[in-house]
């Protein structure tokens, strides 16, 4: 396997920086490639701006937005039609052409507001541009999302640690249940672009772990590496697989007569 | 009313930037103070390291942390520390003084990749620190969250736009029931640090409005704003209010049977 392993903590002198190189050491020893993107150590630039797109805005290329909604098309088109031209900036086509390599992606972070730190969400804002991670077609002009499109294939692992106990994330935790909280992630962003998406690895009680819970989770973290290959993915709907009618509205006999984010899987 | 109106959009000139201008208008208007934070325009510093703590970590005051766990306590403790001495960047410190001279925050930003863009999510992640937006104890000892906290008595309101149509943003839409896509920000960020969350105004199909349609999202948004008062919120529950266990579930005469987002409301 051939993994790229995204790691958003600003120490490696710390427990997520030991989970890491925990994880890396496994990886090696299962016969996995690995490569990291150490969003701090690379000083990433967390921000969507003209500069992204080796250029102001509309200087070459089609554009073709006017009218009240150019900011929508503006961000959107000009990453697309920058992809298409080669013009996106060094930074991001180095991160595109990792997953380009990769099979799998690692996605390492501390919980932050219940999200990923600011410096990852900036990673998926500027990286996965529409006409790479999303906005394809397939031959019979459907747009191919949620279970297809450009990263299509792959696998995506959510490694993540939080600070409270584990029942606060469960079913009726206050915090909320933790696949639906990270649905954005899960479901809006790897299953959308074609990736499937892995129960994440969580390290609860982050704040107050001993040194045995510390060795417990990198135990853990080892069991999933070694299965990183065969574990069963959220089995979320495919968008063109008939659970959705025309409105993108999930077809009445599936999970009938329930709503909200648990009737996608 | 003294409402701060956040904004997370990279261009002015856009339909975002004009809702801005017709909502700050209506806002006079109506008589209600206003300041802006323009994020974009600012040159917001979205990433947390350690210039936001007045130097290299642990120079000064009290830290306390070290062992396997330094990771999680060097942010919230350094965030907390540099709170306490007045330590923090003059940027945060700037932002939280006008969340102290508001009693309604408003956030606009452009749905991306099902939340906001990262230069918001780092002013959430470097502004609501522990001992301003939480982390505060009541005279009994509890933790005051979800309900209660720093914010407590605040108000708050999303103003978004996306491209998609409605119908995929609905209960059992494909990109997730809205209210439970946002629930990290409307639950785990407002709600956390006790703001009321007010329910999102949404502006649908961006990528493809009409002159007809932004005119009627201009209209919508002056009457949420004629209402900013008193529309009822969100009705989460509170933490210390009873409906919660001690370790954080829902009681069982809550949404009896169920379990996710859902049942938090």
């Amino acid at each position: 396997m051939k993994v790229l392993w995204i790691f958003a903590h600003p120490e490696q002198c710390s427990l997520a920086g030991s989970l890491m190189a925990e994880g890396l050491r496994t990886l090696d020893a299962l016969g996995h490639e690995n490569r990291v993107s150490d969003l701090y150590a690379m000083g990433w630039k967390a921000v969507v701006d003209a500069d992204d797109f080796g250029g102001p805005s509309g200087s070459s290329g089609p554009s073709g937005s006017s009218g009240p909604d150019r900011d929508r098309l503006f961000i959107g088109a000009e990453q697309e039609r920058a992809y298409e031209y080669g013009a996106l900036s060094a930074d991001i086509r180095g991160e595109q052409e990792k997953i380009r390599w990769a099979d799998t992606l690692v996605f390492q972070f501390p919980l932050w507001w219940f999200g990923p730190p600011a410096i990852l969400k900036g990673w998926f804002d500027r990286v996965l541009v529409q006409g790479f991670g999303f906005g394809l077609q397939g031959p019979d002009g459907r747009t191919l999302r949620y279970g297809e499109g450009g990263l299509a294939g792959k696998r995506a692992l959510i490694v993540t640690s939080v600070g409270a106990r584990e029942s606060g994330f469960g079913p009726r935790g206050i915090h909320g249940q933790l696949d639906e909280v990270l649905f954005p992630l899960l479901h809006g962003t790897f299953w959308y672009t074609g990736m499937a998406a892995l129960p994440p690895f969580v390290v609860y009680g982050a704040d107050r772990l001993t040194r045995d819970g510390h060795a417990r989770g990198a135990d853990a973290l080892r069991e999933r590496l070694r299965t990183l290959g065969t574990t069963a993915p959220l089995p979320f709907h495919h968008e063109n697989g008939g659970a959705y009618d025309e409105d993108l509205v999930l077809q009445p006999e599936f999970a009938p007569g329930r709503s909200g984010l648990g009737v996608h899987r």
